[in-house]
């Protein structure tokens, strides 16, 4: 799994007990997801359809850095299913996985359409080494 | 259930496919289970641990007003457990159903502490008749 | 009244002094009073026309839980006039009232146009408690 | 009245109907009588106590630039009242009325103190000529 | 110089560390000089092309007031230079400067179009003292 | 250079022309260079201190998903210079370059303190090949 986007907890994104408010890490993992299908599946019109059972594992507080992983695990007919990791960047300890996210490709009547696709695409350049 | 909280689909809450944007459905969501649940344990210190499988059953667009339903399914000794579902206020059809949310009280330092709850609380002072 | 919405005040409501920010709760109210106009004359267009006098009576911190009242006062002819009340959801301490809110309903043009309604519209299905 | 602070109206700002949300230009009045206060009282604990009626005499649309002018008409002995308008800037047609936004300096306990402050202070340094 | 929006730092703009986050300054910075640009070319369509290097020479903190001044300093066939600074509005203190900031003039397809403009049109009405 | 955060262009980012607000695309490259300081210098406490010139080479429209890619190019001795792209990740089209953002390192009280950093340090465990 490649973890990709990061975001920097800032108190905008706190709950009022000051740890990261779990409905901004939803937004940004729906969001994150979205981006993952559209990429693979080379269509821009894609809808969130399933997320299967989402566990807190543990929380992250102001300042902190986290960082989101998504791979894909199935390509379906007309949808595709994910598997999603968010952890802190600094420490690797586990915020939260989910098994499934399951995204449907549309038409432009946002009717269900097949997507053609059957495997993950893999960046063709690929460099040595990664900055942390 | 009962239906609280309402929400008017701006601009600001789209995809950039028009329609709700997910990711602000949970957001939303999470807030008004976090409120439930605060009121009905009688405690500001609770936070999300499990969110059970979710259905994105249709969609909303701009301008559509949705309302949220929540209410306890099981008191456990430090957690509750709850139900959710959105709907379209308008025409009543489902959005989002949520089976289980579950949300567990905290103590200051953070740790699961019991909360003494065994059942739902009602409001004392009933009305009559409800404004649609 | 009835009290629908509810707001979890959050780090981002605040203004500079750490208590609600008097600007979120006026846009908060806005959208509320919006939405009731909405539902009530069965237009999705209606613009907010007058707002009488607010009184802010106490404020309210991080954490705390309000919730928000409208009521129908009068129909006019392509107008509706509303009656606001914003409160602590715990202590049921009034935090603002507005006695008037005047909202115009509209046709496609942005012209006011009759809404055709008198009175006020009222859940059909009643549920026996409410929870808390 | 001077007019300061200017506003891009952008997607974020409307309302469904695509108008500037009302809801928005409140927040942003608030705001800016908030700095008012601030600057003329030389307190940074100011709080809203109360608005008079507000008239919504035109609206503002995407890409319109709107400007809000703000001026002291009373200095009592703990409270400024203000008086405000916001226009268009390109066309200086009046969007909104406020006669009087009632502010209350207070002390660190958040109880009304007095503020010693009998008018207007002036900027010193004065332009020849301002750019539009 | 004249100085013209301000802002009021809350908490949503704060960085983790407690002080103005940098990027939000810089986006109110870009919304001032779009708008100066917009009333200067008498047209709404206007692109950011080029910022030129940028110090921070102070920050700002929770409660602050900061005001932003632009000026044109050249006026291109197509496009509008300005400089910009950045200013706590009680202190003076300099919190950031920018030297050029080039916005381009566009026609409805998003192509540079001459704007006709060579110097910096002022306000008419000028007001013999200013509100500080 | 790695391309790490993505982001998908939503209404909430455009500005009234409907292209991506220049404003939003700094507020994103600003979080995104403090996170890469941070991770470097294994510091939370970093501050913006100059940002070189920037070229906004092509703009994106709704809908648009952009990278972006940081890279440390001068360790100094209480600073880190780096350079940043943003590019569309579809199309690999260039948007914005800026070749220097220096951000400094600092202690609690918010003084410049060294690093003691000399080179980029990169990901140990390395993947074989990356999702696109």
């Amino acid at each position: 799994m490649n973890f990709h986007t990061r975001k920097w907890v800032k108190p905008e994104d706190l709950n009022p007990n000051g740890t990261l408010f779990g409905g901004s890490l939803l937004r940004w993992i729906d969001e994150e997801a979205a981006i993952y299908a559209i990429v693979q599946l080379g269509n821009p019109r894609v809808v969130t359809k399933y997320i299967s059972e989402i566990n807190f594992v543990s929380s992250a507080k102001q300042g902190d850095i986290i960082e989101m992983g998504i791979t894909a695990t199935d390509f379906g007919h007309t949808s595709l299913t994910m598997r999603c990791e968010v952890r802190n960047k600094i420490t690797r300890k586990s915020i939260l996985t989910i098994d499934k996210m399951v995204f449907v490709n549309v038409d432009e009547d946002g009717n269900p359409a097949p997507h053609g696709k059957t495997h993950i695409k893999y960046i063709e350049e690929q460099f040595e080494k990664e900055d942390l």
